[in-house]
């Protein structure tokens, strides 16, 4: 099968984006490996300038527009990361982003969108459709959507951590035996998966979603694209997606090894768990695959397992209240 | 002048470490840079086995120790954070560890020290001299002391990561002008200055110490060994030692450019913006570098500048806490 993005695709977005983006750490702790019969890898791209992996993708995205399309600007819809993503880099490239966000965003993501010169325009998630709002803006001011996982660039962008994660793996002499990845438009598992399969194929990749919200999961089961049921609510606000997308999903169905979900408690489990083990300030959407490992719904003793850490971006008020609420 | 440890010890200690320690990451946030007006680098220990960069020392230490010497075991004293690194090493090599902590030490110090196999002997910081505790186990048990920083072997353990500092930077292309070093002890300061006096002459090196515990910084304007007063408080308790020691002092006072301070809330706005805009946990005493250099104390403004984050062991609640209070 021929997928829209492939290593050598991925192997061209590194050396470009070599300067704007960090190679983020790839963390190991040898005591929780002790405790956990495995050995557990964090690709730490909560680490990440903007606090989170999306700039790689919006990124490469932009670079690939001339000069006039720059000067129009860009538009997405994001519930945060992929916002601030593209934000900056719409700011680094000399272009102008608009930000569709849903209204009930977290304050602090909002704010930190406007700080980087982006304007934001809200939805309501449970009445509304993003991308109608998308659409209409695209139609009147000549802006070209930046979607945060349904374009082969941004997948491209996107894979550059997947591939760090592999060649840091092997910097530590790690045979990766699997790889868990936050799921929400299953951009960034799409192109982890197609990393491995190219680089590494004994490695499986999973993607991980939260409880109510395993849209993919139960697509795969499914074998064609199901939504979620409206109306649901999980902390994990960075992968609230509605349903897979046609351009990730037909990569996911073929790749994947399967899909995982966590609770939202296992989720703040993981939370404190990378606070006390790891000394880092990982999101709630970048937990679930910490959580599907610690919860032990994926049981990593006797292997080396990696988990993406997407993001990082959560205000210390709602950190603390998430780490101390049971 | 000759010291009692040199690049070259530090270098011997680097492989034998390999695989114990982690090479913890040199963070960098280009939009920081671009705020500061300056390149700012993070060697974040906080990110190291134990929590800290005392593990370093410690294991370097017990190693070099006989069959018999481990069996007796090891004493130290410690506000917490080269207890973890001693009670971890020793329970690695097969020793076991006694450490004397002051009974105002955070109890989540305590607690984390015992769960690695170490007794707890307490003392009052006010009104007893740790070092005499100290010798009277030595003299009763047998048990050979692992000092926080006055031993040559501690020295060169704790110099690997000033090593790893040195390397990383030139891995990242840059030069540095100055590292500042967060200072209690004086021990990682001391090893930092050596390594940079003989692999990079051009680059300066501060001790950085809490206001009212800036026993170093006087003692070097002083040219002699200056303790500090009794009864004060700071909330950087893993630097707040009485006066500098007399293996440490004469290497910084030979190979320093200078001391710095900065105040409690200027090393809790540290800590805010380290969780803020590199998604790390960096405990107080770790943070007077990064506090030094955001208070403007020292003006990275134009220059290249590396601190080291020497630990990140605090609980949940003092966290946040201090990212709290006024």
């Amino acid at each position: 099968m021929t997928h829209p993005v492939s290593l050598e695709d991925i192997r061209e977005a590194a050396p470009a984006l070599h300067g704007i983006v960090n190679r983020t750490p790839l963390l190991e702790n040898a005591d929780v490996n002790a405790m956990l019969g495995g050995r557990l890898l964090l690709k730490a791209e909560n680490l990440q300038r903007t606090g989170a992996f999306k700039i790689r993708g919006a990124y490469w995205r932009i670079l690939h527009m001339s000069a006039e399309e720059r000067a129009t600007g860009v538009v997405t819809y994001s519930s945060g990361n992929h916002a601030l993503g593209v934000a900056r880099a719409a700011q680094l490239l000399g272009s102008s982003a608009v930000i569709v966000m849903p209204s009930d965003a977290p304050a602090a993501k909002m704010a930190a969108v406007q700080a980087l010169g982006a304007e934001i325009v809200t939805y309501d998630r449970d009445s509304e459709n993003s991308a109608d709002v998308v659409r209409r803006i695209e139609e009147e001011s000549g802006r070209i959507e930046v979607p945060p996982s349904a374009h082969p660039l941004v997948l491209a962008g996107a894979g550059t951590a997947a591939l760090e994660l592999f060649e840091q793996a092997g910097e530590l002499e790690a045979r990766l035996d699997a790889v868990l990845v936050p799921c929400g438009g299953g951009g960034l598992t799409a192109s982890t998966a197609i990393v491995m399969a190219e680089a590494s194929p004994g490695t499986k990749v999973y993607g991980v979603e939260p409880v109510l919200f395993d849209d993919t999961r139960r697509s795969l089961a499914a074998r064609e694209r199901v939504g979620n049921p409206k109306g649901q609510r999980t902390i994990c606000d960075a992968i609230m997606t509605p349903i897979p997308n046609d351009v990730t999903f037909p990569i996911n169905l073929d790749l994947l090894a399967g899909g995982l979900v966590a609770s939202d408690a296992e989720v703040r489990e993981a939370m404190r768990f990378a606070f006390e083990h790891f000394r880092i300030v990982v999101e709630p959407g970048a937990a679930v695959g910490l959580a599907a490992i610690l919860s032990g719904h994926f049981d990593i003793s006797g292997r080396t397992v990696a988990t993406v850490i997407t993001g990082g971006n959560i205000d210390a008020h709602r950190f603390h209240t998430l780490l101390e609420t049971e």
